[in-house]
């Protein structure tokens, strides 16, 4: 249970801004992460981590001498925004390049990778790094597809050391892709966690029960049995990591027994002695063996073993000094504290001069926008409930926070004289920006594709409104990698863009049409039942997920009903 | 809850080991506990510290380089034994002394204090400290009687401190005595925690409140409330802590805001941007504040705030390097490897020679303590619920494993031929070496006592039996400090041997007397429950103790009844 918390919606922030106070001297706060706060010479290739948070040590508590250079924290369980991991990751560079690193959830591969696209706009090579060691995942067949967890902590260890030797941004990309391929983890988990706030748990494990697999946000294992004897768990941890020895393996590793939060270290502990004998039963010797709270899940209960195997390259890497406050090893030299930066002013918006039907329209735009704010507000909690029965059941507060700030700028916009497109243009950049997740930068696409359609001059047309919908369908399917039929929110905007355009073109009235395609989009969204997930979650498949609809889907539908209904009184 | 474990019984003994194995590099394990894996130079005073396990990092993580020489471990909850803090503590002498620190618990303030006394009987000059850091647990007039929590950890670090920069016996006392009274800790619960092995959790606190001053094993604590936003409970941890400002308080402090286990970093860290404000507003400067967990509790859902406020004395030895398992300040010179400690051999008992009629009452005493380890065994989980409800739940666990430790040894001695004194005395010394916690140092100085009222050469005589009830209870009032009506097993014990005596003394039969006596006893142990706790215990009294027996007076009456059956059947 998370009981600690000021305002639900700003932990995640708060809890980064405490961690830098207590660990000045290794760090400081930056918008969106945190940043080395001694100095880093010029040169240097930055390693530049990130996911979201709820899982300390991961991420800020990897950043320091020998280990990583800046770290960016979205919300709970959410991945940060493209905008906020460009912003960190320019700050972190060193005329070297960067390497990003993070977990191969769906968000985070959609935010880094934008964000490393931005990036090399602006001159900056960036390598993406996205770490897959969860065998319990995906099939040995689709490792690409696995999850990232606590195989995080070694592959960013000697990424780090890497860089800190002064090697290439190729070498260090190269020797952080082979530590990837060489890492494996698996993990049990005997009870879920609380996001604050919440008085529910976001998923839970049946008391006496032990769930294989499972993700550490609750995405669904393989299978549940009784909670097992250490000597039994610790066989059963061993015997599945070991059934995936890379090719070619040597028998030493980097190992790492971690806690996900709720367990503590005195069962770590016991557990270890039985997990050191089955290594050595499996050939294995441990090398500097990790046993603790690595890569936490807020308070959920539950351990995994993970094994980087090591070669002569890797070892010496493996080991290298590091001073972060997570993880020291060796001693570091002493670091000259780094300069203060510059203050991040806020760049205030200018728009385009407005007709006045343009206005009006961008202020129907604003009201629009902040109706669906306060009608996700409400639903936070239920579209949370159905996000977790398949997936990482923050789409609820993704969802809020997104159209919360997409309101608040298209509001700001429309007062200071916006137009159509440029006010869906601020809410876009607002949303994708502040939400974090899969869903923000997803709703950032599309509504930015959506405002290339309108203008500034005119009050929007049905042609316009037409090309919208297409657009947004068309970024959405591009840049999100979604199919109908993955269980996305694409289940839903498909047929809603289709009918809507179909009928359009067959000059039905646009309310109709809107009324028309809007009953298109519900029946879809809850077709989604009847759907398997399959992008960017397990495919391991279990019961718990069958016959729930995609909450992606349902809020685009809702979505819909209130933008349509804002659209008819004006 | 506890899910990790192989055998509940060997838990903590195997979290030991398990620890050592990871922190090879600075710990290595004996028996009764962990010592520096390092070379530590002669003439050095030893700080030596303990208590039970359960709250890792305490007490083995902070044994190392500028910290602790060594570091005794008892059961989950429950005191080490005498016989192996002096083992312990002697292995880690460097021929300057040994500060003993432990936190203030009855059991810890016997079994540490005995230890002293064996300590210094060899010839070694030991200081023992009691920390007294918790506010909540007596009143500002009875501050010898408030109990040790985290308030622990900065004590030991400055006490280590001092230690290894070569000052005297005599001034590592004096610092430690002066950081101990100059620190205070204030803490809340959210939830209990669940013993390796229970069903149930030891205690716990109604969902949606907090327990304001909850001790870290359930003791009671002020009061309940709604829990609190992040803010309202900073406030409320920093007022309480600084209305007990020491006498010419500097405003610099050592702080350290401490997680239970249940409670996450970000949760602490969050609490903490709130904590550092009203520290501020209250004119205190954090000195290199801790944030995280330091002394936890199994997995309790809570946190605690301490403050050692500092002086131009105290601070330097507060930031002073240290390499620990838990602790790491600054960078220490690596060390060199300590040589192996010769082998701990088991040292084989031989028994004064035994005429059959004593050896046949050895046998007796065996059987009747072999039925007593089973009886007791049967109501461990009852006598754990019963201690719960006023103190730390661990009573069923040390009686069980007191009684077994003592039943084998008993076995053992009388198939070797020793006589009923020899066996008694086997007994004694197991129970007390191998129960740990209050009840095993007491049962093993009464049963120690007992048996000298027999020999090896005669069957037990009427006189010998009264003669060992006197002693029995001589004993424990003596050392262990209690009068009758103070909720301890003296309240049965006292009775119990008063009626024995009389009705011996006036020619009743033994059978007739110890029958009565029994009862007596009985009586007296349901009796307790119409009295308040006041030894060792919170004096802030709740509702929930009130009418409850006391365990150990309940154990006494049971052990009354087993003895007395076996002997009329023998």
């Amino acid at each position: 249970m998370t009981h600690v918390f000021e305002d639900a919606d700003s932990f995640a922030e708060e809890a980064v801004h405490g961690y830098c106070m207590v660990h000045e001297r290794i760090v400081r706060a930056v918008t969106g992460g945190v940043l080395r706060s001694t100095v880093t010479p010029a040169g240097k290739v930055a390693l530049v981590i990130g996911g979201g948070s709820g899982h300390y040590p991961a991420f800020a508590g990897y950043v320091g001498a020998g280990l990583a250079d800046a770290a960016i924290a979205g919300d709970v369980f959410a991945s940060p925004a493209t905008q906020l991991i460009a912003s960190v990751a320019r700050k972190a560079e060193r005329g070297a390049g960067i390497v990003l690193g993070f977990g191969n959830y769906a968000g985070d591969v959609l935010n880094f990778g934008f964000a490393a696209e931005q990036l090399r706009a602006g001159g900056i090579d960036v390598r993406v790094l996205a770490i897959t060691d969860d065998i319990a995942s995906a099939s040995p067949e689709e490792t690409s597809r696995r999850r990232g967890v606590a195989g995080d902590i070694p592959v960013f260890k000697i990424a780090g050391a890497a860089a800190e030797a002064g090697l290439s941004l190729d070498d260090v990309e190269r020797l952080a892709r082979l530590a990837n391929a060489r890492t494996r983890s698996f993990g049990v988990a005997f009870g879920g966690c609380t996001l604050p706030g919440s008085r529910e748990p976001l998923f839970e494990v049946p008391a006496g029960k032990m769930a294989i697999g499972l993700g550490i946000h609750g995405e669904p294992g393989i299978e549940e049995t009784d909670i097992m004897s250490a000597s039994s768990l610790a066989a059963l941890l061993v015997e599945r990591v070991l059934a995936e020895a890379p090719d070619g393996a040597s028998g030493r590793a980097a190992v790492l027994l971690n806690g996900l939060g709720g367990t503590k270290h005195e069962e770590l502990f016991v557990l270890w002695t039985y997990i050191a004998d089955a290594l050595e039963r499996g050939g294995i010797t441990p090398v500097s063996p990790l046993v603790g709270e690595y890569v936490t899940s807020l308070d959920m209960e539950g351990c995994s073993l993970t094994l980087t195997w090591l070669d002569e390259e890797l070892e010496p890497l493996w080991l290298a000094p590091c001073d972060t406050a997570a993880l020291r090893v060796g001693n570091t030299a002493p670091a000259e504290r780094a300069p203060a930066l510059p203050d991040e002013s806020d760049v205030r918006r200018s728009w385009p001069d407005a007709t006045p039907e343009a206005k009006r329209a961008g202020q129907t735009f604003a009201l629009a926008l902040s109706r669906l704010a306060a009608t996700l507000r409400n639903a936070e909690a239920e579209l949370g409930r159905i996000d977790a029965l398949a997936g990482d059941g923050d789409h609820g507060q993704g969802m809020t926070r997104g159209s919360r700030a997409a309101a608040e700028a298209a509001d700001e916009a429309a007062k200071a004289g916006a137009g159509a497109a440029s006010v869906l243009a601020a809410a876009a950049d607002a949303w994708a920006a502040r939400a974090g997740g899969t869903s923000g930068v997803i709703w950032g696409l599309g509504l930015q594709a959506a405002s290339g359609a309108f203008d500034d001059r005119t009050s929007p047309t049905r042609e316009q409104a037409r090309q919208a919908a297409k657009s947004a369908l068309e970024a959405v399917m591009r840049l999100g990698g979604a199919r109908p039929g993955d269980k996305t929110l694409v289940d839903a905007l498909a047929p809603f863009v289709e009918t809507l355009v179909a009928d359009i073109e067959a000059d039905l009235p646009t309310k109709v049409a809107w009324a028309h395609a809007t009953e298109r989009a519900h029946e879809a969204a809850n077709a989604t039942a009847d759907l398997l997930p399959k992008l960017g979650r397990a495919r391991i498949h279990t019961e718990r997920s069958r016959g729930h609809r995609d909450a992606g889907a349902v809020s685009l539908a809702l979505a819909a009903r209130i933008v349509g209904d804002t659209i008819n009184e004006h």
